[in-house]
């Protein structure tokens, strides 16, 4: 279960980290788009392992296939389905290992609800599941742009101790994309890979931040209680591998705030009659709705748990046990998870921007 | 939409700050189990308003009654529907703000969403319309402590920047709630106690921290994607009125650590056959599962909106206004919170908990 | 749990027969309607016990309180909550019957599912229930009105083997309301009371069909797969207490039928540009989607089950027993049916009327 | 939308009728089955085109491929993905019929919902669409018996004026298989058997009615409001392609009866302890709830659109036009439709008996 997330454009992800292959159904996705594949496979690009030197070796091509839903090019409003064959697992790597438990990763906790192990690589809690999260993401985001007008991008603000402030107004994707790290200030940049490359070598890992921006949100995005559209941002956030925190506009940095300093102030805005605010601590979001300014957040990643190093952990008996790991992994997540927080804010968005209700007038 | 939250155990919430009424209904509470309203009703009075001199006073007594889903004492399976009326209401105090959009209220992107205004104190964005959640979380607790001897606690660890760092393994209910900051430290809460006084004093609001605690919670317990345990957290967590961030386990401090550091070592329990971790930096949650420690986190909640002082805005037609508040309000939230995140908490744990998957042996 | 019935209206019932009160909470409304609690008070008389000779004579004002939802008049896009408290429960009167169980009741298996007896009167299971659904259908045709244009109507079409052929293009609700039996030709209900009556001096019950059309339904609501409009009409209709049967169109008779007599051809209408069908045989629904002609539909009631004279059954024991009720009932439900069936239409059609995929073209 | 069936055991299907593939994402199978793909594909084979001389002609081998969700021959928790590709899909056959709008198909009504054609036979709304459904429907089959010994069995009961009565407790699925009509009756058999190739040879088609039982379901199980077992069940067979009305047990006969006749009355089984009913018209349900009591149903099909002679219809600008079909089709579709009666009446007992609540105690 929990496979699926939405109401309106509804997406469920299958496939195991080296089962035969992974990927998603979109059910909701309004009919008559002109579907871009080619852009789809560029999304996917971004999240394949082995795109630099700072992710794992991993070699797969994540050719994505489509199945079904579109029709002399245009989307039906029938399920789209999207396909992406493993091509390089290595179960063997992970048969040394089938007795005990990694520290910090799932398989002690997949054993006791599922009363088994799936000892290849993580099954589901892999982050070889996103690729049908990133392949969703990538039509959520071409139907954002073609109902609404909404651009979403993401970037690395921090790996370790390393961190920079981006201006989300400003941030473009050529200039996150112009570095391995993928954060957009250079400087900072090579700072972050430096890290990264020290951190391998010593046989350890290490964690990072993302941020993320969606511009040109309409006003109105939301539901006012349990739906609020930060919340469903948060959950999202919290549902890809590896997130620990989150924050929406302020986070908690604003916890330690006054309102007078905290209080976004109405203002006139450029256009006749557009109202905008000042600052912008509620990032962009109001009350759970969005209020037509940027939406910001920030996703909080903690080191990958794999290590190029033993590890002391127990077996299923409870004995002590030593962990030396042969699969590949990253030795930083925040590289390669930029473009699957900017998968899951598409999604929320366009689940969001269908969930709006009619007004009845006099 | 968006007034119903879980699978299993649903609650639906409806009700107005200035309306007639708050309420909720519980749909999927197990049968057979004794409710206990008096202790319904004390969850309630932990949240009420004028429970002391650092809130609102408003006046609400806040009196619960049970419509439905009992019998004989017991819960008969069936929709549990539980009633407050409102009593101190007070739409005249409003009038004056009919016309004007206050700073980081839901105003304006109220009216965006639906068209129209509900001008009296903040329909559902406001924080009365917890009073549904908690009448809810205090049946869940119950269930919980039914069902599996399940403990769930919260507490403040931040007022601004007075801050504090508690033990969630030996905390307790009876010290978190010995002041009316609800911060276990007595210090601590002096000191946060002053720090509110104080920012009331000169008309402002501060924002804080609440962390939390779910004790006894079995392995296994979430689901492995979009529906992984801390996801839900995060969601529920920021469904709540003001809250701007999450925490789960390490949180954003889990960014800037090693793997090396982070990771949580399996070891041997006390028990036989026990298996616990030696640190919680995965806050008890491992691949979205949890793995029998205990649960920890941290909601981030900004400085309440509503200041002792005029503020600067604009009105529905985008001219400049100021809004002079008469309605009452809280000048730091959190100590009301504190049962609001445990009842959010529970929601999530007993949802899960009933979503348990059987197994299938040979 | 399976309280809550739409996806984008959605109502949630709570209330037993014979506990406290009765109701419903409807999220998903849209803002802005003129709500008029006289028409949904008045549709909840069409429901009410002691209506007429023919129904049971339990007495019951079933007065509807709006505690949410509605401001100045208007709904609001929250959820409203109405509540009927129960004023003429008898429990003493099930007393005698707190160790069997009724033959055809749903005793046995709320039992079986629960674990306990709800022995007053029938729990959730008794047609008390849909107080809370005619209260919700009531708004639900407001909706319909005032979005589309769409009427709802039902009618009793048989009583046992009384049976009577209405054109549904042309029947009226005057009509239907002329006679006690709710069946719009006089002669037929005239047949239909005088059976009624000699079935309840014979101690006896007996089923009947009730018959329904929406006109004025827009072309394009259903979804094409397992949410055809049919498939929640006739889940909906299941749904109520003592269905049986359900038909779409031609139903049963259908199958009898060659493809070349049951085809409907498409013919120009009356309208510039506009197509219908020279007949009806698909009750108004294509591959699960409206085609703009009146929908039409049948369900089948079976007798009620509660008799004026004693049954033999067991009790929980398993030991032979017999029933000699004391409880008030209805000798044939179709009458006080006919809106119960009418409120599960209108509350499928606006819940698909919410739901129509907007479309992206060039 | 519309494209999920299901709370617990989640069916999502994908795929046009000439479209590259379909199949079907199953979320919440227990883990631990022992998944036996050879049956999966029996069931598929029992759906084929192309099986007998009564249907359609068109050649598919319909071999299904497992992707995902499976690990060492048992099923792992995680979704598991099914695949068939299309391989005599003949797109050409379709384009006369572009702009035109086939009598009692779907085109119409796709046209209204999706503002376009899907004009390559049928796209959804074909009964192609069912081949993702009887493979998630051989899954659900497997996890009844493993569970808890249930068996889901169905039959022609009427083709046309020709019709059968069979005794639903004796009823095998050998003699369903002996003939291509699958009627479990020879002689009746043979009278259906005629009756459609007469039908086909004078181009015309004929409807039918299929009957189904399943066994061994526990007491229990169904939801008491709107979640009824057979309000389930109605809204599933109704989403079948072609299907025009429903009966749970007694069904429209029900109505014509009196209460006395009509009554089921319990009495002690063979077994100690256990109760049974001696008669069956509640069909196995009461109160929307299993009675232990075979559950037993019949689903009406209306004849096929698709006719082997021209016929009168109007094109996209409502012009009078004649059809002349190409594409192969059924002239009676029960045959086929037998497996996917059963594969629903599997899907909605699975989804519930998953769905039973706890029970808790003193």
């Amino acid at each position: 279960m929990g496979s699926s997330f939405g109401q309106r454009f509804v997406v469920t992800t299958f496939g195991e980290s080296h089962g035969g292959a992974l990927g998603c159904v979109i059910d909701g996705c309004p009919p008559g788009l002109r579907l871009d594949l080619v852009a789809v496979q560029a999304e996917l690009d971004r999240r394949r392992p082995g795109q630099s030197a700072l992710t794992t070796q991993r070699k797969e091509s994540d050719r994505v296939e489509l199945l079904s839903g579109v029709f002399e090019g245009r989307t039906l409003g029938s399920p789209i389905a999207l396909l992406v064959r493993n091509e390089d697992a290595r179960p063997a790597d992970y048969a040394a290992m089938k007795e005990l438990y990694r520290p910090s990763h799932a398989d002690y906790t997949t054993e006791a609800r599922y009363g088994l192990r799936n000892w290849q690589g993580g099954g589901r809690a892999s982050a070889r599941e996103t690729v049908g999260r990133v392949a969703a993401g990538a039509v959520a985001k071409q139907v954002l742009a073609a109902m609404a007008g909404v651009e979403v991008l993401g970037w690395v603000s921090a790996v370790g101790e390393e961190s920079v402030q981006i201006d989300p107004a400003t941030v473009t994707l050529s200039a996150v994309e112009s570095n391995p790290v993928r954060c957009p200030d250079p400087a900072a940049a090579a700072r972050m890979e430096a890290l990264i490359r020290a951190v391998r070598a010593e046989g350890d890992s290490v964690g990072g931040v993302i941020s993320a921006v969606a511009r040109g949100v309409p006003a109105g995005l939301g539901d006012p209680v349990f739906d609020k559209l930060e919340a469903d941002l948060a959950k999202v956030m919290l549902s890809l591998p590896a997130a620990k925190g989150f924050a929406s506009g302020s986070g908690f940095a604003g916890a330690r705030m006054r309102g007078s300093a905290h209080n976004d102030r109405f203002v006139p805005g450029a256009a006749p009659g557009q109202i905008v605010t000042d600052t912008n601590h509620s990032g962009g979001i109001q009350g759970g709705i969005s209020n037509g300014m940027p939406i910001t957040l920030e996703v909080a990643f903690k080191p990958v748990a794999t290590l190029g190093r033993p590890q002391q952990t127990v077996d299923r008996s409870g004995a002590p046990a030593t962990w030396l790991p042969r699969g590949r992994h990253d030795p930083c997540v925040v590289p390669r998870a930029v473009v699957m927080v900017e998968a899951m804010l598409a999604l929320v968005l366009v689940d969001h921007l269908l969930r709006r209700p009619p007004r009845l007038g006099d």
